[in-house]
């Protein structure tokens, strides 16, 4: 069989020579045995993306001149357990769900223009909301350790990222300060319905880093028509981390709105930190969540993990989770069902390989 | 992060050195605005392929000595406004419906042999219908711009590509002469059911290219049950291109039939033009359809655009369209909705990347 | 429009410079027409895979020091007439059935470590029970000729692939001795539903393999409640071929039982070979199947082909099958349908081109 390698050589001679023009091939294999348990029913699956999901991408940057370049991003999910891809919205709204399972770039699908004064980015990306979710959860919101400090239930069919956006990035020489505003579309017709703007959707992220210190705030706000069940989601959070020799302090809060005026709220925080020693990383973190739903519903969790690099691209890694439910809540830990106001754990136990 | 580059620069070496044996990565990354208003109900949509469908394909060639080549073909669909891709057809009828928006070979999927004697092509391609409707089109059939000198609604399920086909191309040293025969399978069971052909077809696409003329003919014929409501359907075109100058002429006639007695007949035209001026391309069109429906419904649009090339690979473009309805018929753009002989208009503003 | 080559040139570079950490794309584009006829009704199709199933794939290793390796592997079958990509089980059970005809890693998608000791692969891939039926098939399982010997209506969801997979493979300095254990999760709630263990299972695989011999056994388990119509599935299987000179006989015996009581069983047989010729292959094989059903089903086929090869990358390929129902069997080939005790043939004629 005659082989097609697209070897590290390849990177420095492009590098060298035609920095301007390049197409990157790019990956992340990460499988895992993960176990829970709960009050009423246990399980174990092999699953995929226990430290952040696997995917399979394309992307490329092409220099215009004059300050000026062109890029792309294509990103797709992969459930390596199984070999099934993701699915994506195309309209910001659960009637719009597609991919069925098959390969999708449903993480990300842009092109963008940068220059001096910023980026501008069409397509499927990240909601601002979500970065603070992963970039101050020393798990990476990945796994069964990952934050309990909001809930997906509260955000719709776009807690993670959105479809139909136009984005502007801040360019990076502004001292540490660094920001995106994201405007995206619902796509459904003008014509009176209660619903003609679901969907539809903006925000903003702003943040500042310098040395050891990394603050971020974000808010958006997606548009659904006000009925009693459901109504416009806000989500607004504030997340930092602070480094101190090998530790890494972490936390962030979180608040989750549906409905504009006697809507549901929820209210969560997380604490946390990564320790460095040697060739691997501990990892703690204490989070809660809690909503305005009848009864009060709260869940406090602890998480504790190791990853233990082997190289810089291939890692080791255990990760356990406990979370005590309160007020009517059952959180339960990877795909475990518990009871009102039982507990639930849960471990991860896998192996990441990027390329 | 590990970073596989496919650059530039890795074609010159293996142009040099192994050009008779390459895999090629290559895609089109277009992501527009596209904005439609009609009587009815206005409607605004990021969208993908506003000047060309975007694609992530792999391909390559083989020398097999002789005279002798061995290629394949394999291009994905992309809406690159959320990710997903496109669908399509196993059968050639409706039924045959595949892909469920994953990531799929929906725009190509062949393998070829060819010689100084032509191509053998086999798997899903165009409908030998389809080239001169793109060709001949200043705006590439795509976008809000496109000619409205056809009705995809009378196509059926193949308008744009056939599966299960067997093609033969004539070679290019024919001194300009062009062709192809195309034979697909609708893969029934021979039964003796009335609809057991229904997907099979068959066309044949002969032009000619010389200097700054290029015209070429096309007719094909798929096969259906033929029942009140269907029956088999022909599609049959001539268009052609002339430059002069700094400005290209173009032109169509379009005539589509279903049913193989008395069916309903749809005939358009189109004429429009290219203008290259500086790093740009001012284009115009002015096309027109109507077909044997009660009432005679008739269509006539104009459209106008403007494509400015940031480079070879990268450009940005903004078009517009504007449909005038007659007969009852009820023509609209982007999305919107318009009522009968209601007129409707258009606009996308967006950026293409190849790679 | 820019290209973006992997060629073979690529290859010698990053061997010599950079072994330990490489990418590959591969794949097969594999074609054929496939013509069936039976005695209630015949069929031609153009179809993928006559002599093994199309595919695009990404796989890479990575040196990890002290004779430890990271590598992962992403293959996802392709139905090349048509552009669509295969499916795959979420849990090995049918409701886990997902891609959607959308490109999917169906074929394999793995990560693995790997030492002197061994291999440890997670994810998807070949049920061990599988290996033998196209090692020892001379036509690789694939195509009209295909060997008669099992049924896949007998193995349920998990035939040929098992999602959830953990496998221990033998390392290959074992003095031929070469093997496998597979262990695979249905991912069910343990509720002490009667279902709960259901697509559960495991098994192991050794062979011999030494000069012109090579030898395997395999047997798997894979757990299904056991009521009236279903119950644990098991698949046995032992096969070997020999070398002699231009000519290799290859031979194989199989058995399969659904239930572990009074459940069915089936048997089969076949005993093949290839003859290498010039720059060809011409293959031969019988094959046999009865199952304890009601009249005692038996289907018995004789099987015919040659292979041309145009390169090591690119060959011709024709065969032929033709099967003799009995006990009211009524197997039929290349999708035509034929009725209880009576025959079926068919023939395929194709192209296949790996890169």
């Amino acid at each position: 069989m005659n082989k097609h390698l697209l070897c590290s050589l390849a990177i420095t001679a492009c590098g060298a020579a035609s920095a301007q023009s390049s197409v990157t091939l790019f990956g992340v294999v990460d499988t895992y045995l993960q176990v829970g348990s709960g009050s009423v029913a246990d399980r174990s699956q092999l699953a995929s993306g226990g430290t952040g999901g696997s995917r399979l991408g394309f992307r490329g940057v092409e220099d215009l001149g004059g300050g000026l370049s062109a890029s792309f991003w294509l990103e797709a999910g992969l459930l390596t357990d199984n070999g099934s891809g993701g699915t994506t919205s195309t309209n910001n709204q659960t009637s719009g769900s597609a991919g069925g399972g098959g390969l999708t770039f449903s993480r990300r699908s842009t092109v963008s223009l940068s220059n001096s004064v910023g980026e501008l980015r069409l397509g499927r990306d990240y909601s601002v909301a979500y970065y603070n979710r992963f970039e101050f959860d020393p798990f990476g919101n990945s796994g069964v350790a990952a934050s309990q400090a909001y809930a997906s239930a509260l955000t719709g069919p776009i807690p993670t990222r959105v479809s139909n956006g136009i984005m502007y990035f801040l360019p990076s020489n502004l001292g540490g300060v660094y920001g995106v505003v994201q405007y995206y579309l619902g796509e459904n017709l003008r014509n009176a319905a209660a619903t003609e703007k679901d969907g539809n959707g903006g925000g903003l992220r702003l943040g500042y880093k310098a040395g050891p210190l990394n603050v971020a705030f974000s808010t958006t706000r997606t548009q659904y028509a006000s009925t009693a069940a459901t109504g416009d989601i806000t989500s607004t959070n504030l997340g930092g981390r602070y480094d101190i020799g090998a530790f890494t302090a972490m936390g962030g809060y979180y608040r989750e709105k549906v409905g504009t005026l006697a809507g549901l709220t929820g209210k969560g925080y997380q604490l946390g930190g990564i320790y460095r020693v040697g060739a691997g990383e501990i990892k703690a973190q204490w989070s809660t969540y809690k909503t305005t739903a009848a009864g009060t519903p709260q869940s406090d969790k602890v998480s504790l993990g190791y990853v233990h690099y082997l190289s810089k691209r291939t890692s080791l890694y255990g990760a356990y989770g406990h979370v005590k439910n309160r007020g009517g809540a059952a959180a339960a830990l990877n795909g475990a069902v518990t009871g009102a106001n039982q507990a639930s754990s849960g471990f991860d136990l896998g192996v990441r390989h990027t390329f």
